[in-house]
């Protein structure tokens, strides 16, 4: 067991009806707000209205950054963030999902600098403070809502990259289950699979963490069990809830402590790669990469594998294990290959193309450019 | 599943050697220190010095209250009060086990004030601030290390409760494994067992918190596992490691996240009692209740008592779960009646007596005085 700090200053506000009290905690922060949203769904579903209702109960002077994509990128943060400046907004209020709050958090961070947020990407400019930011979620799916961790993508260098900073976890995130209703059955089940691979991630770490890999199961156990129940039931609360707080937990750091390097998050890497080229939901990218890694690693992972195998699905082998995550995902109507995901064709040089550009690979499983061909054979 | 609200303030530091940051993390709350400790045995084993090494590494101005006992009073949390409020202390650090903890914390919402401690646990009085406190735990065992609840005796009025609010969060605690190495295997057992009965607290709450139990269940499986093999190894840096980290994710609300009460805590009422009336450690206390508790309620609560069983021992029916856990205590030599634990001889009228000063009761498994023969009865 290694080393660790255990710190999370997010309030997690969870349950029906939460949102009533955002308009007095924004006040604690100040009345210049900057509204950070996607593509206008919360329009459409009564959220926005009802967030509006808080804002202008504490009567916040309110600027709007509407329309971040479901792959977010960097000029949109940039040019949030000069909105933001020139605004001297308070505090940031991020309305959505993964995207949207991990948009805020770079924009956070980027409002009180001079440069792109792209910079922070880097490694080398590190935010010395940043605008507070609370969340309000609507979908349950990265566990963005209280964790300091922020994915953006890079158009220009093909770049989806990761990046965390204690000055990005949200002081107040609102998840009220009633939000998530009206998520459809296919990103409901992307999300469902997010939180599994975050799990998994954690998982693969090389140290020996066993409190750790038993939360990793018991969270897994819950995406199993009432993942597929909600996706027969999309409106049923106390289903949205489990999922929904299960997203949360797992990435939270809390499968993290005790590890070596927090997790090995290779798999990811990987899905950033066929996000960033076919605009693949995150979820989605993960289930089509986690059986090839793990079939491409077995060797490796053998033990490791099996034993995920037999606490979260009772079975016995590596291999069982791995057609246990695979049916799994099936059942639930994500993609396994990336042919599933019905695109015109598959082009290996340009998969392998973008693979150059980031060279993905793990805190623990490295990989390379001899194992990119390898991989994409398993998971085309 | 409730709604809850998810937020921990602690800095928790775990690890081989992280008292190395005491001094620093103590110098940016103030340089005047409170230092409060136990019998002494921190002398003994070296902690001592290693502390007031840090303290004075940074110049800090110490004042001593040592002595606090195994289970604290409030005169003692009264009088270091005062010592506090006199020399006018920046921050307090407690070094020692929950007595010592818990004392702090209550010690730290004192200081402010100009009454006795034990105003606070009528619940009336509620602390407006406290000052900062920061622990150095020495005992795997209450967790109190990362929880704002605080458990006090008068012997006066012969009640032992506990109490929490907020302020009572300890701003940093630092836990390292070593520091638990000298514990001797009597209270290394009855913190595992301490450990134990905090998540069987949290799963007989009323609700269906379904991710809170699978964590109690990992919690529980995490002691069963590691306990009687650190029972053997007293020595062994990765046993005390784990049964650390998992005596503090027993305690830190994890286990209470979506539940209607936040468990039921009835056991801890009835172990207080014993507690109180013979100086019975803590854990001790709550091993002798326990199976009684267990047995008493059976029907009630059979389908529950049963899962439980299932889910951490692998047993069947509820009968089952209560011979696993009193086998278990057994196993790891904790008392499993009162009469085990010695007393020259058991003098029900006393106990009867000791119940009436408190009135033990549960928040979901509601207690009186027509249920406490019966139950000194399966635990005497």
């Amino acid at each position: 067991m290694e080393n660790f700090v255990s710190w999370n200053p997010t309030h997690l506000h969870f349950g029906k009806g939460v949102v009533e009290k955002l308009g007095k905690t924004i006040s604690n922060y100040g009345s210049k707000v900057l509204l950070v949203y996607g593509g206008g769904s919360i329009h459409k579903n009564g959220i926005y209205r009802s967030v509006m209702d808080q804002l202008l109960s504490v009567g916040a002077e309110v600027y709007e950054y509407p329309g971040i994509r479901p792959n977010p990128i960097v000029e949109d943060v940039d040019a949030a963030a000069r909105l933001g400046r020139e605004k001297d907004v308070d505090v940031i209020l991020a309305v959505g999902g993964g995207s949207v709050i991990d948009s805020a958090k770079v924009i956070s961070a980027t409002i009180p600098v001079n440069h792109s947020a792209w910079e922070f990407y880097g490694g080398d400019e590190k935010p010395k403070t940043a605008i507070p930011l609370i969340a309000v979620l609507t979908l349950a799916a990265t566990g963005t809502e209280m964790n300091p961790f922020a994915v953006v993508q890079n158009n220009a260098t093909k770049e989806k990259l990761g990046w965390g900073n204690d000055h990005l976890y949200p002081r107040h995130s609102f998840l009220d289950p009633q939000y998530t209703v009206s998520v459809p059955g296919d990103y409901t089940a992307y999300g469902i699979a997010d939180l599994m691979v975050h799990c998994t991630e954690a998982y693969f770490d090389g140290g020996d963490a066993s409190l750790s890999d038993r939360f990793v199961f018991s969270i897994l156990k819950e995406a199993v069990e009432y993942g597929p129940k909600l996706l027969d039931e999309l409106n049923d609360y106390e289903l949205r809830a489990r999922i929904m707080y299960a997203a949360t937990a797992a990435l939270n750091k809390l499968t993290m402590h005790g590890r070596i390097k927090g997790g090995d998050w290779g798999v990811h890497q990987l899905g950033h790669v066929l996000s960033m080229l076919y605009d693949i939901p995150h979820g989605a990218s993960l289930t089509i990469i986690l059986p090839a890694w793990m079939k491409y690693f077995k060797k490796r992972l053998s033990g490791k594998i099996a034993r995920l195998g037999q606490n979260v699905f009772g079975t016995e082998t590596a291999d069982d294990a791995i057609r246990a995550f695979e049916s799994f995902f099936q059942s639930i109507k994500c993609p396994v290959r990336l042919s599933d995901w019905g695109l015109p064709q598959i082009n290996i040089g340009e998969i392998l193309e973008g693979m150059a550009a980031t060279n993905p690979s793990g805190n623990e499983i490295k990989m390379n450019s001899k194992d990119y061909p390898n991989l994409i054979d398993l998971f085309q």
